[in-house]
Formats: structure tokens, sequence, C-alpha cells
């Protein structure tokens, strides 16, 4: 990873549209991020058919008990997953299912964004942080609607990598989350909504890519 | 439903095994419930395939913003699912996207019994039951393993239905959960994993017969 600092969050439902959004916009991002409703409409096979092309990370918000975590994760990374999103809130033994089968693949949900993440997760984010760091995740997900949270993230995640969704019609900023300490953004909208993809997702790398310079 | 009361958990990988067991145990159940680890394994069309023969509960442990949370209720009852299960812990909004996309037909997961689920699940139960009558679920989720936090979640759900997993394998009594208010267990293994799974299926649905008849 870490060419473009761009993560492409592919919420849409078809295989066609998911594999043309895919193959025009690789070269400019370092993942594609996708979601239980592609696997729905697309079946599981698109899992492997999109690593082939990009690595895939599986937000699958994986809040189960441990041995069902584990087979989840067992079953993602078989088809080609490099990394999965787990929810830290079912507990330290469930994250720490996810993180052995995945040999540490795994970024953990701290906040979530949404008005309703105020009302359970965004009180418990940084317990939940703290448990990803012991638990050796490889990172945690934290909006980029909220940088001064992402500044506070860092502080407590140390090393782990911060991946930040809410970039672009969302309404967070690419170069506010990179500054305040994430490692990746994660844009969706903007790019696959676009009706030229590829410019949409070049247009943010060169934001970001200058950003990054000037700093 | 309410023929047996008893919900099928089909927490197996492999679509013949799935079929089979179904085929052999869909007299002496009233729902059985699938999980992702399944979707993965055999496709998502094991939805369709299973609903066809009993109805089919998505214990999809849906836990995400508003919009992903409708879409992959929307994908899952296309597919044929009767309910899905969903996390309350991501918000109201969240959750009210699910009861919306599904008429009303979602289970709302408010405790779970694995020791992780001590840590930040189990001090918001009621709050998350509360929630799951407020926005109109069809009912929750009540481990059968602490059968005395069943008769609490009834004080609060009122006639919301309470289905309880933990029966069998893992040391819940079906006549306890049922006892103390629940409507529906929820068993596995003991079905699933028995050399002749429709023996065990009418051996519970026997001794769940003779209890409520003696009660």
């Amino acid at each position: 990873m870490q060419k473009t600092r761009i993560i492409l969050a592919l919420d849409v439902l078809q295989r066609a549209k998911a594999i043309s959004v895919v193959d025009e916009t690789s070269q400019y991002i370092d993942a594609v991020k996708i979601n239980w409703p592609l696997v729905l409409g697309a079946g599981s096979r698109i899992i492997t058919e999109i690593s082939e092309k990009s690595p895939v990370i599986c937000d699958f918000k994986i809040a189960d008990i441990p041995n069902t975590n584990k087979l989840i994760v067992e079953q993602a990374m078989k088809l080609g997953a490099a990394a999965v999103i787990a929810h830290g809130f079912t507990g330290t033994d469930s994250l720490k299912a996810c993180v052995d089968a995945s040999g540490g693949k795994v970024f953990v949900v701290t906040e979530m964004s949404h008005p309703g993440g105020k009302e359970f997760t965004s009180v418990n984010a940084e317990r939940i942080a703290t448990m990803a760091r012991e638990q050796g995740a490889m990172g945690i997900v934290a909006p980029a609607t909220r940088p001064e949270r992402i500044a506070k993230m860092r502080e407590i995640v140390g090393p782990l990598q911060i991946i930040s969704p809410g970039v672009g019609a969302q309404g967070g900023k690419a170069s506010d989350a990179l500054g305040y300490g994430a490692d990746f953004v994660i844009v969706g909208r903007t790019i696959y909504d676009s009706d030229r993809p590829a410019e949409a997702a070049q247009k943010i790398a060169r934001e970001i890519e200058d950003f990054l310079i000037g700093k």
C-alpha cells in the first residue's frame, strides 16, 4: 500500500459497475474497501475478482461472538481479502479472534460519524482504540468529518494505521484527515459516482500529493 | 412461525451440509438462522434456496451507518430472508433504517453471552431493548444462558418476540429460556452436529411441548 493514500469505498451493488470502477481507478488508489451489500448483490467471489486488481479491505463491521468472527475472517481471507474491518464493542475476545484469524490484518471501528454514532460508539471510542492497539490490530477507522478526533486517536494508537472515511461527498477533507494524523483517506461517491472515475481519483491523488509535499 | 418454538442456528459453511440439515429437520423447526460464514462459503443464493424450505432469519449482526444498513437489509429481503438480526449499539438511526427496509422484520441484539459481551454490550442492554421497542422492531435476542435476564428484557419489551440462543451445547436449557419469557429458542450444534439431526430436533421439540403443556 501507500502509493496515493486513497482507499476506494466501492459502495455499489452490481458486479459490472464494481469491476469497471476498479479497472478505471486502480492505478490511483491503494486499496478497495467493499461492504456486505456488494457481496450480497454480486456474490462472495467478487472479493476474489477485485483482489486480483487491487488489495481488498472487507468492511464487514464484524460484530459477533469470537468463533463466528473467526469464521467470517477466515472465509474473507480465503476469498482474497488483504484486511478486514471489525467492531471493537463486542469485546476483547471477539476482536482477538479477528486478529488471530487474519494474522493481524484488522482495522477496528472506534467511533462512527453518523448521528446515531454518538449514542453508544463515541463514548467508548478511546477505550476501543486502546484495545485495538493492545490486541495487535493493524489499525483503526476514524472519521475525517471530525479531524480533531483523529489527532486524539493518533495519541492513543501510536504507530497503528488510521484509515479515515467521510472524505468528499460527506464533507470531510483529505488534507484535514491526513494533516491530523490519518494514513489513508477513504473516498467513495466522489469517485464511483463520477462520470469519469479515473479523473476523479487522479484529482484527489494530486491534491494529496500537493498537500504532502507542502507539509 | 410458532410450531415447535425452535429456530435452527445453521452455523455450517458448506451448501450441501446446510441443505441436508434443513431438509431433515424442517418439520421440527420454525425457522432457520443463518450467518455470514455460510453466505461467504456457499454464496448469497443460499438464502433463497433455504427460504424455499423454511423461513430464514439472516443473523447478520448488522452494525453500520443507516444507508449501508438499509442496503444490507434490502438485499437480504430480496434474496428471501423473512427477518434479519441487527445490533442496536450503532444507534437509533441505524436501527430505524433496518426497521424501515424490512417492514419491521428485525430482531435486535441486546446483550451477548460470550465473555467480551460484558465489556460494552451488557451495560447498554436495557437501553437498547427500549430502543428496539420504540423503533418498531419485531423482537430482540437475549441469551438462554442468563434466563433471569430474559425476564428483565420481557419487562422492557412487552409484547415483542424474544428469541434466545445458547440452548444445548452452550449450556442453556430450552425450558429455562421459555419459562423466563422467551418465545423461541435457538439451537445449533445439538441439531446440526448430530448424526441424526431430525431425531435431535424432534427430541428438543418434544421436550418443549411437554414443558409448555405442563406449564
